[in-house]
């Protein structure tokens, strides 16, 4: 059994416990840092753990793929796989923490009116305090209740907003953090009393554009609102719009539409609007890294055990 | 009995609560913006609610002085009270959750490295991903454990930080959110162990200068720091060198040993150092508002009652 791995960032300790573990299982490893560049005997492997897309379309061999992001989205086409009985898992799980940290540094930021004081002072100017708001009785809504959205909820609570809505496909999570979970059936009901949209929505024919200009305009008068799942989620030109009438206080953007996000983008230029190169997730922290590596180590063992993979990805809902 | 009350922030309901216990108390109310500006018959009154220091330093009249800060390093100088039997109160509590919010949005904004992320994406720039750091795993100390480091505290808890160890003067707090609390006497046993240092100091004489060229030099190569208390705290000479010689990672200081930070002081172009114009409490909140308010209320029915404020400013501890 061969085993490809792409990923630059992996250190030792990294490569050192997955060739472990391929070790015990009888398997040959090889480390990459582009799936174009494959050493001798490796060009057809039976699993590869990183963005092995073009092996994945090329490649019979492939048995499992298993991707270092949590989105999928990119892997849903048809023709994706050359072979179709290809398993495919996420590091879904991973995010979480560097994610949610990310959505409360915004949320914070934008409240605060942050920006505008780190605007004065880089340039030598003691300001005024300007009129702030606050996660203390801030009415919270988590739009998807996977682990980006449940670790963002985890340490929202702490800072005693009023409520926390979670709101998922199902109406159904058992994570103590929400003090209420609705189907989204009642996303409708739901967003005018909203201060705080914090979206972490996988890309689905379910979630495109779910955010439509009418439901940005049924939430609260200076409602804020973060994404960091994808882009297509919502209507960028409603938002702006939004934004650019005063009716949302604020919105921080880590993904678009279209990254990079268009020079010509009107966004680029939305007051109100915090713009982040979709950075809210990455590997640069040892933890998320840590946890990716793990994630991929406990399903390559299910794999060889013949067991289903814990982080696989169910190809028809797209997450 | 005549109660000056001076405060601009102030709205209705503000007012009506304390006129409405005055009324009970059998006592006669004014509000005002200036303590220079007092209607007739309330040139020597009986309380103060605000910042009436010249009141106090003239008016042999006043009982009690409440003011709505949390710091009172400003009333302990000799002479500030023409009634040296005059009780002090302060605000210390209502500023905890505001102060807390900031502190968390600088420090993740800091190891996150968000103000870098936003100059590009406020010039039009896609950036690429910057090494990140998180309060996850992180050791926290926070120096000063009164409402304000304990709201801090209580919120960095649930970034599942490796610890957070509490330092005071007496060793003993039992908030559960502190893993250990450890008397002043231990801080240089605890710096070399931090990766995030969070001041929240009154001003004292035991507490100018706490945080010395030494200590910054024994925390940990890329440590930060968050100060909110005062700014003589510390070496700030010492922290801009440390900062310029990268042993810190950053710094975050929303007060100074002179305010407003005059112009040709150095701090303004160290690298690595978020300024903020004292603003992390204001009453712009409605809750920090609400609460100081109450506080007031609460002490106003304990004064008339005969009983020892629940505010009250041990002026010997100097707060």
């Amino acid at each position: 059994m061969k085993i490809v791995v792409i990923n630059r960032m992996l250190k030792s300790k990294h490569k050192d416990k997955i060739t472990d573990i391929a070790c015990r299982i009888g398997a040959e490893v090889c480390f990459t840092e582009s799936e174009n560049d494959l050493p001798a005997g490796f060009e057809a492997p039976d699993i590869v753990y990183g963005f092995g897309v073009n092996i994945a379309r090329t490649q019979q061999s492939l048995q499992w793929l298993c991707v270092p992001s949590a989105g999928v989205d990119y892997l849903m086409k048809p023709d994706t796989f050359a072979n179709e009985a290809c398993l495919l898992s996420n590091s879904s799980g991973a995010y979480g923490v560097t994610i949610a940290e990310h959505m409360i540094a915004v949320s914070l930021v934008m409240m605060r009116r942050l920006t505008e004081v780190f605007e004065e002072t880089s340039h030598g100017v003691w300001g005024s305090p300007r009129a702030q708001r606050s996660l203390k009785d801030c009415r919270i809504t988590v739009l998807g209740t996977g682990d980006i959205g449940t670790c963002f909820a985890k340490r929202a609570k702490a800072f005693e907003p009023a409520l926390i809505v979670g709101v998922n496909r199902s109406g159904v999570c058992d994570d103590p953090s929400y003090d209420r979970i609705v189907s989204v059936d009642a996303l409708d009901e739901i967003l005018p009393e909203t201060d705080l949209l914090a979206m972490s929505l996988p890309d689905t024919p379910q979630t495109r554009g779910i955010l439509t200009r009418d439901r940005i305009a049924s939430l609260t008068q200076g409602a804020f609102i973060v994404n960091v799942g994808r882009g297509s989620a919502i209507d960028e030109d409603a938002l702006a719009d939004s934004l650019d009438a005063g009716h949302l206080g604020g919105a921080a953007l880590d993904v678009f539409r279209t990254e990079p996000l268009p020079q010509n983008n009107r966004l680029w230029k939305t007051k109100g609007l915090l713009i982040t190169p979709h950075i809210a997730g990455n590997l640069t922290l040892e933890h998320t890294l840590d946890t990716n590596v793990s994630m991929f180590c406990e399903d390559l063992i299910n794999f060889a055990e013949g067991r289903p993979l814990h982080y696989a990805v169910d190809r028809s809902r797209g997450y």
